[in-house]
């Protein structure tokens, strides 16, 4: 049977960097993984007390697609409660996770052949998403100087749209609020559509918390998730916000592509915003593995970290160590026994001289992880 | 911001009539619900005990994109069980809902601009999903003599691909193991890729269990769900049998568009497989159900009434009464007390004249609902 063009998308890289951590451990190793981009805690109690009660109390039919309206309440009181920002529950939509906001925005902002920018490095998947839509990834080649990201001189009329993530996977680097604001408005003066990726939004370790695009403007769509700050990846939730003038767009294609999102996990993700102390003590955990793992790296030589603000990612140059990425991570998983992504995920150019490291597991097992990398930089 | 054309879909005129009767209930007026496809129970007790136990056993995050193993296998046995199908599991590939397997199908068989037939009336996702993905549906018209089916004629070398559905939704007509191996044959021989939506399997009332595209061909994608036999619709979670030559393509892809579906579905999907004693139970709440409304409707003067061989579903022309099937679901819900969803949902072009009416509800609502529809009937 036929097979299409477009479904020609590339694989993970991180996927056979786990099947390989898997026989390695089969063997009888121990493996610290450091190459999965989720949290090793579970939803929070909250979360799942939410469900069990859920479950024994009716049908957990569909929900209307844009989503349930406490959840939609409840997600734009975050927005007050994170930013100041007084947002109408109207705007919120309900996703099954990220992956599902992309595609709505994608689908309700642009047409065949159109143009979206992307960082590079960058979430592989936007530009496959892109591409399977039958959209135009436009590669913006991001430089240390300007911490991996956008600028506003990347923004001209040649693009329909552009996509920007703060904090950023793979670099964990953050847009500041004049950054952020000058990205807006060159995106605003030349007719290009500004998706905001704020996934990583509640992680960040600067004291002072990220910017979101809504505090800017109201002509952008924002994404977001419950998977990272709310440690719940395999509950697939997230959420957008979108203009006033995309809201009905947005459900019927919703309607549509999904009907809705899971309900169980729409009520889970209503439990776990008011378990602060849970996550707030996830997030204390990622803020000392993450000097753990910035303090290794540094004494261990690797070059060019990218600005690590937010998430829970180490982005590095390896090129000094004369190995290509995939060797570099293949070694380290079988010589030191520690997982971790060669770079090409992210960056099919420049990905064969970086690796990223995820310090979202245990504060032991990071430290563990550190201590093996150091080992294995001195014996190279 | 700009608004994408592709992203113009149709709504869903039965989310209308929902809200009107949201308002005549709120008004103080019963309704009976014969407007929503979806099971009134919930999921199987085994379902949410699964769900129960695994949420206190470890965090539930990122499944590999494909499923769970032991779900997939227990699938593969599935198609033995009902069919005594042979059926290898890693060709089976678990999903958000059938509405994923719509997308990834779609997406992995078929460029931009290729045409996909699609019978009339049918499921209106259909064609707006394949217009959000740059593809053309082709309406098949279907006849009352030919069980509103996609007939072999159907079938010629103007098409790229065909969805056939059995049972179908609106009509609840299914193929025989010879017209659907008819159809099969049409389109193997002018190169049409073919998709079985089998997502209504296991509700039939001949006494015979449908036929699966899988007992006759390798070569199709087959679509199923757990939102309907196994009662789990706000669930989310469906799955896929394609052939084998097209795993790593749509692997690729889910990886990207879904990551996974939810875990925690999956595990209730797992454990709703052997829930048989309760599932067989609310099959013979159907089979009542629909031997109460059929004969209510065929009294009530309802003409050309669709063969209502599964599903849980009556379609039905009311020309005869002389109005649109919007104001004669409209009066119906005002003066009567029962929500129908009109045609047009179903058929844009024939549906002024035909109703669907669900059965899906309790026995109790459904002998209520027909005798409010004989009386409405006996009014006009």
């Amino acid at each position: 049977m036929r097979i299409s063009s477009r479904s020609e998308v590339d694989s993970f890289i991180v996927m056979d960097v786990m099947e390989a951590a898997r026989q390695v451990e089969d063997a009888g190793q121990s493996v610290i993984h450091m190459e999965v981009g989720q949290p090793g805690t579970a939803a929070p109690a909250a979360a799942r007390e939410a469900v069990a009660n859920a479950m024994e109390q009716g049908p957990l039919g569909y929900t209307v697609a844009l989503g349930l309206p406490a959840l939609r309440a409840r997600i734009a009181r975050l927005y007050g409660e994170w930013y100041d920002v007084d947002l109408d529950p109207g705007r919120v939509v309900v996703t099954a996770g990220s992956s599902a906001g992309f595609l709505l925005s994608f689908l309700s902002l642009f047409d065949a052949g159109q143009r979206v920018g992307i960082a590079d490095p960058g979430y592989p998947s936007y530009r496959n998403i892109l591409r399977a839509l039958n959209l135009e990834p436009v590669r913006i080649e991001g430089t240390l100087e300007g911490r991996f990201q956008p600028q506003p001189a990347d923004l001209t009329h040649d693009l329909d749209g552009v996509l920007v993530a703060s904090p950023a996977n793979p670099t964990g680097s953050m847009l500041g609020r004049e950054a952020l604001s000058n990205l807006l408005e060159a995106a605003r003066a030349n007719d290009v559509a500004f998706i905001s990726d704020e996934i990583y939004h509640g992680l960040d370790y600067a004291g002072q918390r990220g910017v979101t695009a809504l505090e800017l403007t109201d002509e952008a769509i924002v994404i977001n998730s419950f998977s990272k700050y709310f440690s719940m990846t395999g509950w697939r939730v997230g959420w957008m916000v979108v203009p006033e003038s995309h809201v009905r767009t947005i459900e019927r294609l919703a309607q549509n592509l999904f009907i809705c999102p899971s309900h169980a996990s729409q009520i889970a993700a209503l439990g776990a915003m008011d378990a602060t102390d849970e996550l707030e003590a996830n997030r204390a955990v990622y803020a000392r593995n993450r000097t753990i793992l910035l303090d290794a790296l540094t004494q261990a030589g690797f070059a060019d970290i990218a600005p690590p603000d937010g998430a829970f990612y180490i982005y590095a140059n390896i090129a000094a160590t004369g190995l290509t990425s995939r060797t570099f991570t293949d070694r380290l998983l079988r010589e030191a026994g520690v997982a971790a992504t060669p770079g090409l995920d992210f960056d099919k150019e420049r990905g064969h001289h970086t690796v990223r490291f995820s310090y979202a597991g245990s504060t032991e097992a990071i430290q563990e992880g550190a201590e093996r990398i150091a080992r294995f930089m001195q014996q190279l």
